[in-house]
């Protein structure tokens, strides 16, 4: 067998992120039409929750976005095949199996097998197709999964279903976790009020055991199918896909939502109906809490840092040198240090490839205005950069002077942490 | 004042990396035409050696290559573009001043003021036009570059050109550099003995002062300017941009490369000589050699690593994957902790954004075969693989099973004396 970071989990759980929501997990309201379960299968580990299954009633949509990684996991190739497959209409409702402690990626056939026998039995115990059920795996790579110990579990799950488990279910997805994530909003749309609740997954883009990031969004809202898969790609490109910790992506990325269509409203049918723009807008939000938290728990990280970028000559060349700044480790070790070293910064600007003027390019940090037209600003003190660099949660703002092109992405430090997390610990 | 690690070099000299050869500096032999002073002018510290001057006498070719950043020094702007303007056959010989201690980076108009000080100096103390003087500099940024301290030396640098100190202007370039890098070959051309001798500095594609990459190699062998130009372009694409210790790259990188004719030999004037190939291949080998010991020289390195990609649809891809690879934190950390964490080397395939197939992929650690047709192999032992990644010297091969194309890439591995050189040191 692989053997990947075969003792990862079997330490004590580390200390909570100091980045951590100081709330805690937010209650997670029920949403009607969806309940969950959480068993502890022992896939790896034992006396912990490690699966988890929602179940969706009839009538609802449902969206998904997955990594686009080529070595992509088993489960993440069935998802996009079975909603590919989706005819309009389709019912029966849907369900969602999500197993941690082995991630049955890079499993060659075996994965495939593990896959059919969890959806099978998935479909069987809540009598619904098995295109209709969607799995997700997220746990060490390179093992077969013991789908029998998943399966043996799925007679209790299904009868355990409760609208109130959201927070068991939220739980049971963790891998290297320091936190449990979770989000709310409740939105009115014409005068009906919905709610929009997820959870997520996630310890940067990558954990020592290639954890995944996986997120799971409910609402009671009516969103016909083909509007809400756009509006779920829209939004995880503003939020999930602006977020980095190391580069590095995942082979099991998976998002999903399910609109159950419960709420005392008509369908919103296409992206005209008025109320369209304030779901998708509750439902960013939603998700770039999740994302936020997500970054929140990244390995090692003591810093949360907004990298905003104006002024390229396009949002895509902003978002070009936003990420080759967030992704910089000289640009992540300086955070770490708390060193306002904006010299790190035009060079993350210049090698991002993106069009830039060195004559043109400001730089903040905060609102301290750090370097302006090519060179360091009259009125900077390098004290006040560095008293700057000692708060938690800090913004660097780039405006290359060029354009109208904006992104913002999120990122956090690099730290002795992350290296250890990632290099010291092998069995 | 940007202030930019104004403390960096102020410490004791780094241990010498453990990485870096036996054999030490070699010794470099004279090349007829060309000759070296360096000097202590005191750019930034005192008491060590800053700036060099090669002094190239008339008859000789010069090419050059240079970062493509676009936030790139004036040094670089000025090099560009007296290497773009130089007219065939102009001559009076050439210069090359190179200082460490500042690298004149992100200063503005004064960085311009500075380059022009330095040039108009150099070019009447050697009584050549100033479009013949090629610069360099290397160290803090966004800090004025004191020209006045390096003119103050010019004159006794032009008094000191000597063809064997060679070893002394490899020295004075250094910044973070845990040890000089030389490197010699000598080939023969149709019956004529030719050498080829360049030194280099550089502590991966970054460092504390984001310390520049700079390579100068010299050559007595007569070649048309227009052909060394393209043959250091296509070595330095096989060499220096294969080489990444973080995926940073220098606003000052600069390659220059001068063929003084010296030899007894007809030039050779174009690709079809016969005499070219051997040449070339020379060059590329002494290029080779230089690139490794900068990468041996990568902050906090321990292990030297060759990342060959094979079996790709093209060499542009593999490429593509073998710079995933090298520059995936989550690989670099699994090598700093020897750890034969294959399901990273997967996870750096799948998202390189290269055409991959996970069941026709093959992954080797030296010649032991880890994986193929996506899973582990059957003959694989753990225990082999740890044993392995146990070596100082590394090579992880992955053929991807698609077609013929094929990169090679070095690197070395991301531990806590990265973070610790980059972060921790502050004033």
């Amino acid at each position: 067998m692989g053997g990947q970071d075969a003792t990862a989990g079997a330490k004590a759980r580390p200390p909570v992120s100091p980045l951590a929501p100081a709330a805690g997990f937010p209650a997670l309201p029920p949403i009607a039409g969806v309940r969950f379960a959480a068993a502890e299968a022992g896939v790896r580990y034992r006396g912990r929750l490690d699966v988890m299954l929602a179940a969706i009633e009839p009538g609802a949509s449902i969206a998904g976005v997955f990594t686009r990684s080529s070595t992509r996991s088993a489960p993440v190739r069935w998802c996009e095949a079975a909603l590919a497959a989706l005819a309009p209409g389709s019912d029966g409702g849907f369900a969602i199996l999500v197993n941690s402690g082995n991630s049955n990626a890079f499993t060659g056939g075996a994965g495939e097998t593990a896959v059919q026998a969890t959806v099978a039995a998935t479909a069987a115990a809540l009598g619904i197709p098995e295109r209709q059920v969607f799995v997700a795996s997220t746990g060490v790579i390179g093992e077969p999964l013991p789908a029998e110990r998943i399966v043996a579990v799925l007679g209790r799950l299904a009868a355990d279903l409760d609208p109130g488990a959201a927070d068991k279910a939220a739980r049971a997805i963790m891998t290297t976790d320091t936190f449990p994530k979770g989000s709310v909003a409740r939105v009115d749309l014409a005068g009906v009020p919905v709610t929009i609740a997820g959870f997520a997954k996630g310890s940067g883009m990558i954990a020592p055991d290639m954890a995944t990031m996986l997120v799971y969004l409910f609402s009671d809202a009516a969103v016909a199918p083909g509007l809400l898969q756009a509006m779920v790609a829209r939004a995880s490109d503003a939020t999930f896909n602006c977020i980095t910790v190391d580069g590095d992506t995942s082979t099991s990325d998976t998002l999903m939502m399910a609109a159950t269509g419960r709420a005392a409203m008509a369908p919103i049918a296409d992206a005209s109906d008025p109320r369209a723009a304030g779901f998708e807008s509750a439902l960013a939000g939603v998700m770039r809490d999740l994302a936020h938290q997500v970054v929140r728990d990244g390995e090692g990280a003591t810093k949360f840092v907004e990298v905003a970028v104006t002024g390229a000559a396009s949002d895509a060349e902003a978002r070009k040198v936003a990420l080759s700044i967030a992704n910089s480790p000289l640009v992540k070790t300086a955070l770490a240090g708390e060193d306002p070293n904006w010299g790190r910064i035009v060079m993350a600007v210049g090698k991002s490839g993106a069009e830039a003027d060195r004559d043109r390019l400001t730089i903040r940090l905060g609102d301290i205005l750090v370097a302006e037209r090519g060179w360091v600003s009259p009125g900077y003190a390098e004290a006040d950069g560095a008293a700057y660099m000692k708060r938690q949660e800090l913004v660097i703002g780039v405006d290359l002077g060029i354009g109208d092109g904006r992104a913002t992405v999120w990122t956090c430090d690099l730290t002795h942490r992350y290296i250890e997390i990632n290099a010291d610990y092998r069995s």
